[in-house]
């Protein structure tokens, strides 16, 4: 038994509650050992965080969205955790896809999504090492700065 | 054994035939209990349809691509049964990724999705609960409205 | 067993060594009998091609995209070479997915896809079928060209 969820909070963050249920679809879905998550906002208590979590990202925008990545990703994990009842029982992080709202000419996605990726290796270690894509799309759901998914792996 | 191919009709819709297996690539793959589709477009008869099927999405065209991603959903299923024989079967839609050509400013990618994750619910029931990604893109083959793909998992 | 990689030289290709471990992330993940490979790049010895690798994809450089396309392939099968030690076990290419930086208009990120399709169906044969997305999005990280991702069955 891992001590993930310890190492969230060792690494200065808190689980949040998690996503809503929308009711038409789930914020996360189980299938075989596997768990897949809805795309996940920077929310923060319902809304868009104020530090990077609204409109197109840019160079000079890259930190905070780098910041609300690891929002995202936590909101992604707390999904999880509805599903399976606990993170320490998670295997693997299989994939990480990362859709970021990006202003032409903006082509650094891949450092916004070391936010998550380096979050995901001081709570998992090993277990976290994933495969991930990170690609600048035109617009997002409520004019979000990014949209983050999961797939891991977990032990029933 | 369920009857969510009946649900269909009930639904007032009709399951088109599968789409046309392009040779290199096919409309849908089995790899153990899951099936993953290829990308639908808002195909009809081999056209995109008129009401929504077509260009980018804004505010005033919601609701048009609202009933595209349903019938984009329909080729979806109608793929999945090619390989699968029936949509009895199914056990669980696993996940739902919605592209959506989106104009700038465009940010109800979500609301877009409402319309195949209704569907899904119609015709599934507590089956047809998934994982949902929604994000806006640049631009899609053909110029399509939107781009639909499922993960589900069926009883082989 | 397969030949795949012999395959491979004789459609003139050859495969390149695994994309570098980026320490946070892996180049292909391992789950039961899937690999999932990240996002890869039109890259060749650490640098984007010149020939169709950097910026974005209009209908006057759609050739050269499509020869990115195979580009990038190789890196993913590179990558899962990585870790499943040969491609000559895999038993299924399952699911690829193309992310094409498209000008504006520009609507035939399918007809690049080609590139990688029909490479996967001259080394893989029948077992190269797959399910397949092309989308268009904005920026990609490096200003690369495209992005493409694979999950492929293969025997532990």
């Amino acid at each position: 038994m891992d001590n993930f969820e310890e190492n969230i909070i060792k690494a200065g963050f808190i689980l949040p509650p998690p996503p809503t249920a929308a009711g038409l679809y789930s914020p996360a879905i189980i299938t075989g050992n596997l768990v897949y998550t809805s795309g996940q906002l920077p929310l923060k208590d319902g809304k868009l965080i104020e530090l990077g979590g609204k409109g197109k990202v840019n160079e000079v925008r890259k930190d905070e969205a780098f910041h609300a990545s690891r929002v995202a990703l936590l909101n992604a994990l707390a999904a999880i955790k509805s599903v399976t009842g606990s993170l320490d029982n998670i295997e693997k992080i299989v994939k990480l896809t990362l859709y970021v709202s990006s202003e032409t000419f903006f082509s650094s996605q891949h450092l916004v999504a070391n936010g998550a990726s380096s979050l995901l290796h001081e709570i998992f270690g090993e277990r976290g090492v994933h495969a991930r894509s990170a690609v600048g799309v035109t617009e997002l759901p409520l004019n979000a700065s990014l949209e983050l998914e999961l797939i891991v792996q977990y032990k029933p």
